[in-house]
């Protein structure tokens, strides 16, 4: 292979020759194109790719990319014939659908759906590239989960359809990402646009002099009907959608994720960077924001024909992997423990000019979801953290279990019915882990767990990748220890008589939506609102103005009109609010936690928080890293924007 | 007239059809054009003009615009008639050069020159109207000025020359100020582009959802070798040249103007917004930048003709007058007392959303040349304050001018020659001032004052503009004792026998660099160095690293290379340096001005200082705003921000 002519930029031509130069002869390399952070060797001589994967890794390291070996499509053996080998090569243990193995014939790409898919990769890649170079084609492994998310098959189905396009995207991705850097960098700097001194619609803008880079885009959910309110300021002049290199989104929250879909819709066609978990949950998350949108009669500026556009130009990431997002710009995703598929940012940037942590939503301990959030980076000089909990102590875990279980096990022994409104990304599947071990422990008789919402759809996602999960609840789910699974959980789906599941007594009911501002929660608690026997347990935030916070705060009359009547429905039933459950760090963890991270910031910027929490949040470490034993050798610079200010992290101050 | 049927926007629409309902028909209206800020009404009959001349007051008063009144072309005498009528219809004692009577037939104005330019206006503009009814062209005054400017001569001659395209430039304008405005305004917020943290290349970007306007664009000259410090950040993307609404220079020095010809030479071609005394200072200053930078042989990426372009989009303001600039933003510019036509720039905002006072450079005292500086405005809810002296107290005016006549003194009676090396603009025509009268109160014989350099071209254009002086320089000026005709000064002008000057005993020489840093003071020096009897007399900042700073800082030995030869001088004449003539505010001077502010910002914003002057300064003020007799009922918020900052000046904090 000879260098292509049509290469322009010096930097993609030096990284051309120079593998041109490494790669070994034998390989008979028939291309080589960047696709998306990716660098791609197509080769014609698949037999020799295992011989040299050594030599292949240790190229990658060199030159500090991602490099993916491929079979050129003349070197890929016709798929009937594919499929049979597969068969013959991967591990008995993995224990392949034969049916569900199917062939992306643009990418050269075989998903196979196995019960084990680690055992298709195998140790170090290796069984992975013994089956790409018996058969040319790159084996992605599947999940073949024990319950089914639709989305999850939605999204596949939708990518192999698009594939070709696909492929177009991620090369014209590539040669953004490796294009030459005109101006010398010499600052990096942050701007404001949402989720500052307020809770909701984050959106930080990182600009170089050379890129601009998104990280998160989300909606204030509770402001929807005020677009000034509801919408981070997108329509700055600096973030116009054809000179955005990428958006990265920390986790699936809409707070966060929400907005992505009407940068598409505006005509972005760059890459939106989150792992794999957060991609389908934000779009299980964004389309109910959609629907419910619609049936509402509320006006929502896109719908779900951007939300596909997004997924296609997701490109996934997984934890402690570096990819590269910009001339300029490396990033790296590490677990932040506050729901499945949640990450810490970090961005290198300039070779070394400046680094950046964005922790997102975090949460500095450990909870039986999810291992605590990473706090040790190679390097960091800006620390963006999360402020919602800064003048707030929480409940210890084992406390709010404690209390859970108390009062689940007195409401079960008068026969009542417990009904816990939940979110359905997040705390929903923590509880449901809770009361399924409190069942296998004995600490409370076996009942019915009944599940209604959107929550079913989001533990499968979870099922799906135990590998984000902490390493005890993914030990247990590989050692087949399920608890999603467990017996005691009833799904409840379609047309359901609720009038007959709260006759189950006792029995224990998980709903959506976690305020009660609609959704089955709402229907259940009218059935037993009267029911002295029974308990009502809000185990997350409730929002000023919503109805659950009216009965946290002492209403005991709900006043509803159902069919052109209206009822007063008397509140009998116990009412119970655990504030251990958060997926956030609470004060004494965000404290913490800017005190343990290594090494220490120069910078720290607080967004994430109302005004009191991010001041109180700000006094406290003001004064906690001036401490001699507090591992800062200088007093960091603290910065408390407001909406549209922006920090230029490289001044000297 | 009609409703002309090109007007689209809604904005323009309203105006001109309020316009069509007040104008009195008997006018005779041919056209209404929008002309930069101002209305232009072109009427047929012009001899009605006088008639309605409070009619067309009050409208312009109550559509808050500037209105202004033509002929139209047809309604025109022929200019050699015209130029008869004027000369008949002008009073005598403004004494109207007949062959200066110059007519611009695109703008239907005709410009005289006079030695009292303010007859031809006359009270309430009642001549100039007087004179447009009876010959259909609108008088333009000038001063016939004892001293001569080339550069003025210049400009005026190059903007009759291309008076068509200054036509359509300012119809474009007009178009894009009346614009119709598209979002609710909710925000306003300011960049640091350069000069903060700093001084030396200032430049502020102002930004609502609607408009972007520029204060002050300058070049860091000491830093001319380094681009990236010399130049501001005017690469971000904010201020693409097309979607700038305004430029606004509140002053002629480089550190303020110097960068404004490179905007139009990337392509800018809207309004830059100054006084008259600062364009045709700024052309002089920048001139003499780009012809020192090819002397040397420095690359500077600008030249004569993107002056040029700048000097034809300049559009003048004069202090005190209410400008349209964007559609939601008025401009007022106020005397800032720094330099002859500095200005204080008053920013109004959104329909009163927000108000902005930036003073630029500016002295808080009054001078020989300049009234104090402005510190009452209609509103105020930031302040963007200058930090120079921040942490610096200065020798009060009278001590300083004391010490001047001292050295003076006694160089002049052991008859030596002093010599002080002044800066063009500014402390140069305040030291001439202040000799003269030193010579007239027989403070000190009536010695020679030799002035050579750019101070002379400066001078004249003092002369010109006496409007802008003191009240009792002007005042003078006005009895005919203008202290620049004075007989003592000789100005110096091409080839000149220096030698010779310094024989004539006992004298003075005034001479450029104000730091030796080049130009005929080195060679003056030079030429007395060893004569003990002389003095060297410093009246401004000496730069670091400048022969000025050293010789201040005790060296008594210059190293000089003359045709070949190495030439070492002993300097054996006084030094004295005098710290009192500062065209700043000093450390007093400005913490007196946030004090006196009316009405009290609530955000104040420190620029255009080294970072231990603005921190000094934000402590002082931190503390003064907190004492209840300060006047502030709310503490403000306080920012020292650094380059590429942004600040939301509309957010709660």
């Amino acid at each position: 292979m000879t260098l292509p002519s049509d290469i322009l930029d010096k930097n993609r031509k030096t990284l051309v020759e120079l593998l041109l130069k490494e790669i070994p002869p034998e390989l008979n390399l028939a291309s080589i194109e960047f696709e998306g952070p990716e660098i791609v060797l197509y080769v014609n001589n698949r037999q020799a790719i295992v011989k040299f994967l050594d030599t292949i890794k240790a190229i990658a390291k060199k030159i500090r990319k991602r490099v993916v070996v491929r079979a050129s499509p003349d070197a890929r053996l016709p798929p009937e014939e594919a499929k049979k080998k597969i068969l013959e090569l991967v591990p008995k243990d993995a224990n392949v659908d034969p049916n569900s193995i199917v062939f992306d014939e643009t990418l050269g790409e075989v998903w196979i759906k196995a019960e084990k898919p680690g055992a298709i990769v195998g140790k170090g890649n290796i069984i992975r590239h013994f089956v790409l170079a018996e058969t040319g084609w790159r084996p992605v492994p599947q999940r073949a989960s024990p319950l089914e998310s639709k989305m999850l098959n939605t999204i596949m189905s939708n990518l192999l359809k698009q594939s070709k396009y696909r492929l177009e995207f991620l090369r014209r991705v590539g040669e953004r990402i490796h294009r030459d850097v005109i101006f010398k960098n010499n600052y990096v700097r942050v701007t404001a646009l949402g989720g500052f001194m307020e809770v909701g619609r984050s959106a930080i803008l990182v600009e170089t002099k050379e890129s601009r880079v998104l990280l998160d885009l989300g909606i204030n959910v509770g402001a929807i009907h005020d677009p000034l309110k509801a919408y981070p300021e997108i329509d700055l002049d600096a973030i116009r959608v054809d000179e955005l290199d990428a958006v990265i989104v920390t986790h699936s929250h809409l707070d966060h994720v929400g907005v992505v879909p009407l940068l598409y819709k505006y005509g972005y066609r760059g890459p939106t960077y989150m792992t794999k978990p957060t991609r389908e949950l934000s779009a299980i998350m964004i389309q109910d924001l959609i629907q419910v949108a619609r049936r509402e009669g509320r006006d929502i500026p896109f719908g779900e024909k951007d939300l596909s556009t997004m997924i296609l130009h997701t490109i996934p990431v997984e934890y402690d992997e570096v990819t590269d997002v910009a001339p300029d710009i490396k990033l790296t995703m590490y677990n932040a423990g506050h729901i499945l598929g949640s990450a810490i940012v970090h961005l290198h940037i300039g070779m070394g000019l400046h680094n950046i942590v964005y922790t997102g939503d975090f949460k500095y301990s450990s909870t039986r979801l999810l291992d605590k959030a990473v706090s040790e980076f190679p390097r960091v000089e800006t620390l963006i953290i999360e402020s919602t909990y800064g003048a707030t102590k929480q409940q210890s875990r084992q406390a709010a279990e404690q209390q859970l279980v108390d009062i689940v096990k007195r409401t079960i022994e008068r026969r009542g019915v417990v009904l816990i409104p939940v979110f359905a990304v997040g705390r929903g599947q923590e509880i449901m882990v809770v009361l399924n071990e409190a069942i296998e422990k004995k600490l409370i008789p076996p009942v019915n767990i009944y599940i209604e919402g959107l929550i079913n759809e989001v533990t499968a996602i979870h099922t799906e990748y135990p590998e984000y999960m902490s390493k005890s609840l993914r030990d247990a789910i590989y050692r087949g220890e399920n608890p999603f699974t467990s017996e005691h959980f009833k799904i409840i789906e379609g047309d359901v008589g609720r009038p007959d599941i709260v006759e189950d007594r006792p029995s224990i009911i998980m709903a959506t939506s976690g305020m009660l501002t609609g959704g089955p929660a709402v229907d259940y608690l009218r059935l037993i609102a009267s029911d002295e026997r029974s308990s009502l347990i809000f185990v997350g935030y409730q929002a000023e103005g919503t109805l659950g916070r009216k009965i946290k705060d002492g209403m005991r009359e709900i006043t509803n009109v159902v069919e052109g009547k209206v009822e007063v429905l008397k509140i009998n039933l116990e009412v119970h609010s655990i504030d251990g459950f958060s997926g956030h760090s609470d004060q004494t963890e965000l404290v913490r936690y800017v005190l343990n991270i290594k090494p220490k910031p120069r910078n720290i910027i607080l967004n994430h928080g109302e005004p009191n929490a991010i001041y109180t949040f700000a006094r406290l470490i003001s004064r906690a890293v001036r401490d001699p034993s507090s591992g800062y050798q200088t007093v960091p610079n603290i910065f408390t924007p407001s909406i549209l200010d922006s920090v230029n992290l490289t001044a000297s101050r």
